[in-house]
C-alpha cells in the first residue's frame, strides 16, 4: 500500500554520532508507523542570516558521514546543494537532491541537479506562486529526469514572516508529488536580529492542517537536544518527541488520502 | 458529548422558499452527522463590491422570514448587523449577532452587539493580526456579555486575494471559540470587476485543514443552485453536496480534537 | 494657479484651546506656502484598537468646537463618521466627510455621505486594491454628488505593517483627487499591543515620495507635544516643526507637478 | 559635486552593435546631465522563469563584447554573477559584481565577490526585510572589500506582485549606498505565464518617488526597441526616452538631496 515519505534528521551533519542515533531512532518509528524513511542533513549551510554562523563541518567530512550512515542503516539520503558543481559529486553520495527555496530559479541549478539521474526535490521559493513552480519542474524535466517533488515552507507574508498558504499543495501536486516542510514552515526569517527565529509551537497544527489537505510527504528536522542544534535550532522537533508527532502525522495523512479527491 | 457547531444557509434571505428548502435540508444532515445547527442568512448585504449588486428584499422582510424559519425548523438563528442603531432590532429575532470582518474595530457597534445579550460572532479582519482579535473580544464582553467566539476567513496576501494562515486558528481559541468560515475564505475580493470572485475548488482542501488544525465550529454558505444565488455564488457549496461535505468535514474535526493538545 | 489641498490638525477634537491653537498656526503657514487648508479633527475615535482609549470628548461638544474654529480662522473643516446617522448632523457642520479607511465598502455610509451634498473624502482600506476603489467613488456618484476625493494610508503588508504602494496614487488619481496620508501611512496597526504605534522617522521620506509621484493634497497630523496628545501619538508631526515640513512638501509638491506627465 | 551613479543598458549583452548604441547614447546623455555612467549587460539570464526563454550568447562572447564596450567607451562595467566560481573570472573584467536578489543570502558567493576586491552591488531579495540586508552587506565586508552597495527591486506583496516599500531606502541607507532599480521594481514575477510581465507605466513615478526619497544611484535598462529585446522588454525604458527620463529623474534626485537631512 502507498505510504507517505518522511524525510527526516538533523539540520547539518554535525557529527557521525549525532546522526547515527537521529537516523536509527527515526528509522524505527518511520517503519513502525508506516513512512518510507530518507534521512536527511545538510552538508553546508550556504545562506545563514549572518557569516558568523555555522555552516558545517565541510563538504568532503559530511558527506563521507552521510554515505556511512546511509550504509548501515540501509536507507536514502536527500541534501541540498547550492551551486551547480557540486550535483555531480553530491550526487555520488545521495539519492535526493534538494534545491533551497531561495535557489528554485536557478536554471543551471535545476539542470545540473536534473543531470544527474538522482531524484530532485525542489522547495517553493518565499516569493513564488505556487503556479510558477511547475516551471522548476519542467527545467528538471528537460534534461530527461522525470524524479522530481516539490516542497512547501511558506511564502512571505510581510517581513520576518512566513504563511503556509495551504491553497499551494493541491495547486503543485498538479505538477510533481508534494512535501511539506514542517521545520521550516515555522521559521521566522531574520526575526532575531542576525538568524532566524521560530514559532515551533505551530509545528503539530500545521502538520496536522498539510497532512490533511493531502500531500505525499513530510520534512522535519529533529535532534536529541534541540537548544544545542547548530542550526535550526528554534524549530526543530526533539527526538522524543517524534513517536507521538508521527503517530498523529500519519493519523492525519490517512484522512487527507481518504477525502482527497472529494470535489464540490 | 462536544459537537461542532454548523453555521449554514443561503448568503442573503433571497426569500421563505428558498431559506426553508435549505435550512430544513442542511438540519437534518447536521443532526445526522452530529453538528449544532445554527441557520444564517443576511438580511442585507452592506459591503457589496459595487453598489448595483443585489442588497436583500430589506430588513424587515427579512427578519420576518428569518423568524418565520427558526419558529418552524425550532434552530437558532444567525445574521450580520453593519450599523449599532440595528443591534437590538435585529436581536429580538435572532440568538447570534454577526460582526462582518471589516467592522470588526467599530467599537459601537461591537458594544452595542454586547448589550443585546445575544451571542456575538465577530470575523477577523482582513487586516487584523490574530493576536489582536483580543481586543475585539475584550470590547464584547465589556458589555458584560461572555458569549463571544471569533471566526477566521482570510487575510490580505497582495492585492485580489486571500490566505488562510491556519496558525490564526490556535491564536484566537487562546481568546474565544474559533469558527471556520468556508465560503469567504476561498473569496477573491474584486478579482472580478465590479464583484469578487472565488476558488470555490480549495473549499474542501481549506475545510480539511482548519478541522485537522482544530476549531469549534464551521460556517458555510449553500444554496440549490450557486450560479443562480443572488450574491456570494461563485463561493457557494451546491446542497446537494452538503452531504458529502459535511461527512468530510465531521470527519477531520473528529481528528483535530483527538490530537488539540499534542505539543512539542 | 492651482494649490495643493492641506488637511491638518489635531487627531482628535480634544478641547478648544488646542484646535484654535493648531488651526491658526497651520493656517498661517499654509497661505504663506501655497496650500489650501482645511482644518481637521475627529470628534470620535470609533476604531481604537481596545475600548480603554481615549475616544473623544463626545459628539455634541466636539461639533461645537469644530464649527467655532472654523468660523474663526474662516476655514473649511473635515471629520470622518462612522455610521450612517451621523452624516447629515455632521454635515450640518463641517465641509468635508470622511470615510475611514475599514468603512470604505460600506454602502449606506458612502451613500449618506453622498446625499449631504457635502464633499467626501475617502480612505482606501488596508485591505482594498487600488482599482477597486473606484466603487467606492462611483457609490458616492451615483447620489448625484460629484465632490469625492480618495485617500492612500497604506495596505497591510503582513501583519502589524502597513506599506504605501505609490503605484495606487496614479491608478486611484484615474477616479478622483488622491490625497496622501502622512500620518497613518506610518502607523503600525496594533504593534504596541492594545495601542497602534508608528515609526514617524518615515514620515518625511514618504511625504516627499508621494509628493513627488503626484498627488493633489495632503492629510497631516499635528500637535504642539505629540507625547500628549490623547491619540495618535507616535506618528504626529510636531507643530514646531511643520514650517519645515510644509517647506520640504511643497517643494516636492512642485516637482511633482511638473513631471506628471511623463509617460515612456 | 557629489552625483548619482547611473548604471545602464540592455538587459542582457545581444551583440556588440546593441551594447555599444545603448552604450555611447547613454553615455552622452548621462554626462551632460550630471549623472557618473556605468554600463550594465548580463553576460547570463541564469533565472528565467522557463529554460526556454533566451539566456545570452554565451559567457566568454559576452565578457568579450562587456570589456571592448568599456575600453571604447572609457565607462566602467557592471554585470551579474550567478555562483562563486564566476566571480574571479567576471572580475576581470568588470568593475562592479551584482549580486542577483534571489541570492542576496548566498554566503559563498558574496563572498567570492568580495574577495576579488571589485565594487559588489547586492539587489535585496524579494523575500527580505530591509534591516536583514546589513548581514549581506557585512558578508561582503567580511572579505576587507568595503566597496559594497545595495538595491531596491521590490518586495513581494502577494503573487505575481511586487511592491516598492520607500521606506527601504532610508534603512538601507545605514549600512551602505543605495541603487533604485527602476526597471525591476516594475516587474510582475511569472505574471504572463511561464514569463515575467512588467507594468512600465508606473517607472517614471516610482523612480520619482525613489529619487525623492533619497538615493545614491539608479538602475535603468533600456533599448532601441525594448519590444525587441530578448528579455524583460516589457519593463525597459526606450532609448529614445532616456533624455526626458534622466531629466526628470536629476530633477527628482536633486530635491531629494537637498531635503535628505530634514527629520521630526
Amino acid at each position: 500500500a502507498e505510504k507517505p515519505v518522511l524525510f527526516s534528521g538533523p539540520c547539518a551533519v554535525e557529527s557521525y554520532d549525532i546522526c547515527i542515533e537521529i537516523g536509527s531512532t527515526v528509522k524505527e518509528l518511520a517503519e513502525r508507523m508506516g513512512f518510507s524513511y530518507v534521512f536527511k542533513a545538510s552538508f553546508d549551510k550556504a545562506n545563514r542570516t549572518s557569516s558568523g554562523s555555522f555552516r558545517g563541518i565541510g563538504m568532503d567530512d559530511s558527506l563521507g558521514v552521510l554515505e556511512r550512515v546511509g550504509k548501515e542503516l540501509q536507507v536514502p539520503l536527500v541534501t541540498d546543494i547550492h551551486e551547480s558543481y557540486q550535483a555531480a559529486e553530491v550526487a555520488a553520495v545521495v539519492d535526493v537532491l534538494q534545491i533551497p527555496a531561495f535557489l528554485c530559479r536557478q536554471t543551471d541549478l535545476l539542470l545540473a541537479a536534473g543531470h544527474t539521474g538522482k531524484a530532485v526535490k525542489i522547495k517553493r521559493g518565499q516569493f513564488m506562486a505556487p503556479e510558477d513552480m511547475q516551471y522548476a519542474v519542467d527545467k528538471v524535466r528537460s534534461t530527461g529526469n522525470n524524479n522530481v517533488c516539490l516542497t512547501e515552507r511558506g511564502f512571505a507574508l510581510g517581513y520576518h514572516n512566513l504563511v503556509v498558504d495551504m491553497r499551494s499543495l493541491p495547486t503543485m501536486r498538479q505538477y510533481a508529488p508534494v512535501v511539506f516542510d514542517i521545520t521550516h514552515s515555522v521559521q521566522q526569517p531574520g526575526g532575531e536580529g542576525g538568524s532566524s527565529g521560530g514559532q515551533k509551537q505551530f509545528a503539530p497544527f500545521l502538520a496536522r492542517a498539510a497532512a490533511a489537505t493531502g500531500v505525499d510527504g513530510f520534512f522535519i528536522e529533529t535532534h536529541p537536544e534541540p537548544a544545542k542544534a547548530l542550526s535550526d535550532g528554534p524549530n526543530m522537533v526533539p527526538l522524543e518527541k517524534m513517536e507521538g508527532f508521527l503517530s498523529m502525522l500519519k493519523d492525519a495523512w490517512d484522512l487527507g488520502r481518504k477525502h482527497i479527491d472529494f470535489t464540490i
